[in-house]
């Protein structure tokens, strides 16, 4: 009887080597755990768990002898942290191997948003370049003011990258932290105020619901431009569609959203906006490395060992 | 009678300031000059030029008094430079102030093919990922090997931003530069067998013609991507599309091409490649500093100053 589930859909080399290491029972999602019966239920000491659904308390009872939920990601807001350290469950995560992908899209939804490219490829694509001219001119960005929202280790590699761009560089996190002269600011609404690029690189959750609020995005302006590789939760979405169809702010380059995948059709009318689809760590190399660590974290856990990425 | 004459398509910014500091003869073509008196033709000492079709000696020949050719653009190969200075025609150029928006797009292009981020803008858009799910993993971009084809200014400043992105880098120049340990290859093709991104970033003109060959993009190879924002003539564009088609390369991230804006109808039906409208130096700030600076130019001239940036 197997000790691991695997809930959550894996990429076909994932299912692979977590078959052949684990074994597991694998499910779409936790609320099939209730159609295991009660013996195997009682088997599961582990989980592997990868999806943007709740992993919840109820889930949790359904496994009595449960010690260790293994998330797929860096991200782990879908997972109820405290009812799990309530019940004696550690959690993991996947963090730091995809910050590199995740600073990327960052950037470059930035200068996308910054230089018009979807629109510029549009022009030239249609045939307006030849028949109608030059594109219009644009904006520099470069030189530009630019401001992070959550200084951890994704935001840290975000600024790093915005560096020789000759970017002013500004912050707001929890508490001050230890930079190279980039200006802290105590309140989102501040830094929003300072910046010209205003990129959500903070942790999901209760704690940062609607962070970047109405009163944030007044802030930031109309030149201002929104990059969120973060969490739709973070932003009031509502306000956000209303400041960029009423050029309340210039633009926004957004990996996540509220209901993603399914997002508010709004999104769609606008062409201010740069839209991709989660696809932050979406690359093969660190999606490998991710699955890698989540299975690492399993056979630590199982092996009586420390694990490598706890986060409680 | 003007002593300046105005040869291209000015933006009205431009047009308004060049009327009111030199009240020029404007001309959208050389090929106008013909059409102006004798007189007037003798009276011209200094021309202000923006465009990309030639300005050749049959023209100089026109405009016997002639001392100077202000070109709007770092780029002069339009300019017969040695038949001007044969006539004593002094020739200058708007360097270093585009430098930031050109390197800016260069990056951006080199991100968007490697993240496949229009397409992933089209799956997100188009509803797929609400209908089929995520879209597919695409390439890490940080850490990769990145090759600068001309370690010009700009060229430099594409090779700094891409420092923390963690990028292996190399260069080709006609002669090794002092770098911070970057790699120098003694050939185009060496550069492209050694990197994974290879950026075009050398003048145009007929030293560098189809710089990039055939030969170059084999060497570049399968998960080899190209961008460039010099100029179109510096590539094989019959080459280049063949590899593009046939996979003999991933992508292209495009902003110059042959006979733009009228580009190889055959680069619309790709989907691995970036076109971009030729916007590199298309922002706002930046075309106002080119302007400011050809005008400051000819007023240097007129003044029997210094030429600011003279390149004969």
């Amino acid at each position: 009887m197997s000790k691991v589930i695997a809930i959550g859909n894996y990429s076909e080399a994932d299912l692979a080597k977590l078959k052949e290491t684990f074994d597991p029972v694998f499910l779409a999602e936790t609320t099939e755990i209730g159609s295991l019966d009660e013996a195997a239920r009682a088997g599961i000491t582990a989980a592997a768990f990868k999806g943007h659904k709740p992993f919840g308390a109820e889930a949790m009872d359904l496994l009595p002898n449960l010690g260790v939920i293994a998330n797929f990601g860096v991200g782990y807001d879908s997972i109820n942290v405290a009812a799990a350290s309530e019940r004696g469950i550690k959690v993991t995560n996947t963090p730091d191997v995809l910050n590199d992908d995740v600073a990327d899209l960052a950037v470059a939804m930035l200068l996308m948003c910054g230089r018009e490219m979807e629109h510029a490829s549009k022009w030239a694509r249609s045939g307006s370049w030849a028949e109608k001219g030059e594109y219009r001119l644009n904006r520099k960005v470069s030189g530009g003011r630019a401001g992070i929202l959550g200084l951890g280790r994704i935001g840290r590699d975000i600024a790093e990258r915005l560096v020789p761009f000759k970017m002013d560089l500004h912050y707001w996190s929890r508490s001050e932290k230890e930079t190279p002269g980039w200006t802290y600011h105590s309140t989102p609404e501040a830094l929003a105020a300072a910046v010209d690029y205003l990129i959500v690189a903070t942790v999901g959750g209760k704690a940062t619901e609607k962070i970047v609020s109405k009163e944030v995005l007044e802030a930031l302006g109309p030149r201002g431009i929104l990059v969120n590789i973060s969490r739709g939760s973070t932003v009031d979405e509502d306000a956000l569609i209303d400041a960029l169809k009423s050029g309340g702010i210039y633009g926004a380059g957004l990996d996540v959203f509220v209901n993603e995948p399914r997002i508010d059709p709004r999104f769609y009318e606008l062409d201010n906006v740069v839209i991709q689809p989660h696809q932050g760590s979406g690359t093969v190399e660190t999606r490998a490395a991710m699955g890698q660590l989540q299975r690492d974290n399993l056979s630590a856990f199982l092996a009586g060992n420390d694990l490598l990425t706890p986060v409680n």
